[in-house]
């Protein structure tokens, strides 16, 4: 199984961030209370619509409303355990896509338990970094080489790290963009899966559903990187960036490869 | 019924929230866990005290201590369900205004049954826009005919939208101020209800209470709108006008009728 | 019993915000829902690396995982106050460092009882204001004499307000660093705490890991007031300083006394 790289430009990906914002995606999130407000902002500035209600009573009717789910395991209480499971099962009812962040995924017993149920779900795609990467998909995982990974795995893979990777069956590719000053936000990679879940419900194409939300996020880090003295006001740079990126921008900005 | 306009002037307004910044209301939030942390700061910049514990066990202390209350249904769980009927029955023992936001209640049905629930307990107000209106006072409810609007339904109402209402009584008004970045960070409306219900507790004419906080809150957003690039730039320079708007430019800027 | 004051100097502080940063200590934070977001951006902004799950099945493996611990009691539920237990436990059993805020504990009962129950877990610290303090330590405590306080009470205290009092066994000292709009942002204290937690896992004298917390923070919050116009704008620029502040700025900003 050799991994060949999807035919997409820049011009493919300026168009699917267009076409993001005008269908404004509802994306509901169910994510830890660390990154909510931060990933409904980042929602709201790039164009989508964001919920985020974790009650099991209500969960499924939250589902059928949105375009896209995300389930991000930052912080896990019994509720929001239940309501995952509601969740997952209801988006796979309605066909929706449903986006996997198995976060710190490596650091508890339970919380590896989980994030493999999960998997066994088939969500549309998994977003998570090199250590949970390994954690949620054994020793056949390389991140050098992922070739290796089994579509029976996963359908499709973003693995963000110094270089994004986008792993869509047998095809990968990269994207380049990105600013040192998103590891020093919390919830940037949360708000990232986010934004990846809005992108998988109005593009078809998997890989370039996600490269183009790589390719908005990480441009935008490099706009907020030139116009902030620290994390601090890198922060509402990003959002503005996010907000104000253009196409003639998105266009000679994307790095990908 | 014919719904008259109440008399309130500029100056009225800006000596409301005057009264507010000196007297510095204790507002105690029931509210999501999104607009937690952005409601604590918009009140702390308008110059009033949050508090937002949700647990059973303390609630009611909170309520004695606190000038008003505010019931936001922006994420439900058990807890806060039971905390939510504890708070609405001890702050009106103790005849303390509280003001119910029933935020996103046409998206499901338990959410709507717990906002007719909580109506029925008569807050001193409900805040919200016209899809939640519909859901929440019926056929009866016409946007653009508040004057059908029963009192038996709701003791005041601050309906917001592009063109802000208030009704109270057989009295209401239009507030017009605000800027369109207000819509693309989230929890502005949660923190707006905060904020309405520190005016209810600083001054007992619900017109101008509510008046003065959709002035106040609204030529803000104006302020901010002149010294930000987009979204994300706007929230801290939000904060900066709720802190630093004078009496001059809140007689000359409200733009009431 | 005389209170000394320990031999610390502008220079010790630096070199020890310098050892903070080069060793990135990871504190695990059990932290109220209001704070959480801003906890964890400024000990990312510090240098540190946080992580916040107050899940019970899994907060012993993160407690395992990091170098210090924050039990604050913002906001209590029966999950939280459960793994509050755990967790204070099993830095015990590890001799990590772990630190209590107790939040508000002059507002309820059953938060009194909370923060006494852990007072009897022997923290490594204790961080609070004077009204906190009154109701936690009773009526021996006199924020003007802390030499009354009993060594018996607690390890070690930081107190803080208009100064901040640092008591560490019979010897104390003063840092006088700070800006107004510190008391205009929500969870300034809390994250505080965060902070001083960090610290006390990097440096083994309480007194000087406690002060060179307080100066960096109080330091960061200097810069940020001639940065700012609001304290909406503070947040971003006391993050940006947190970040940026130098040696030479950490030397001569210091006042300590």
């Amino acid at each position: 199984m050799t991994n060949n790289q999807p035919h997409i430009t820049a011009e493919n990906i300026a168009e699917c961030v267009s076409r993001f914002r005008s269908q404004k995606p509802h994306v509901h999130c169910i994510t830890n209370s660390v990154a909510q407000n931060f990933t409904a902002n980042v929602l709201l500035a790039a164009g989508a619509t964001p919920s985020m209600t974790v009650a099991v009573s209500e969960i499924g009717s939250f589902v059928e409303m949105a375009d896209a789910l995300l389930i991000n395991l930052g912080t896990l209480d019994p509720e929001r355990i239940r309501a995952v499971n509601i969740a997952a099962e209801r988006a796979n009812q309605l066909t929706k896509p449903w986006v996997l962040d198995p976060v710190f995924v490596q650091a508890s017993t339970s919380r590896l338990e989980l994030a493999k149920f999960l998997l066994g779900k088939r969500p549309s795609l998994v977003r998570c970094n090199a250590g949970e990467g390994k954690a949620l998909f054994g020793d056949g995982f390389d991140p050098s080489d992922l070739s290796k990974l089994k579509t029976a795995q996963v359908s499709a893979l973003a693995l963000t790290g110094k270089e994004d990777r986008v792993v869509v069956g047998e095809q990968s590719m990269s994207v380049l963009n990105g600013h040192q000053f998103m590891d020093r936000v919390t919830a940037m990679g949360c708000a990232l899966t986010a934004v990846i879940a809005g992108f998988m419900a109005t593009e078809e194409d998997a890989s370039l559903a996600i490269a183009s939300a790589l390719v908005l996020f990480g441009l935008a880090g490099e706009v907020a990187g030139k116009r902030s003295n620290g994390p601090g006001s890198f922060a509402p740079a990003f959002l503005d960036a996010l907000h104000n990126l253009n196409q003639d921008e998105i266009k000679q900005g994307a790095k990908i490869r």
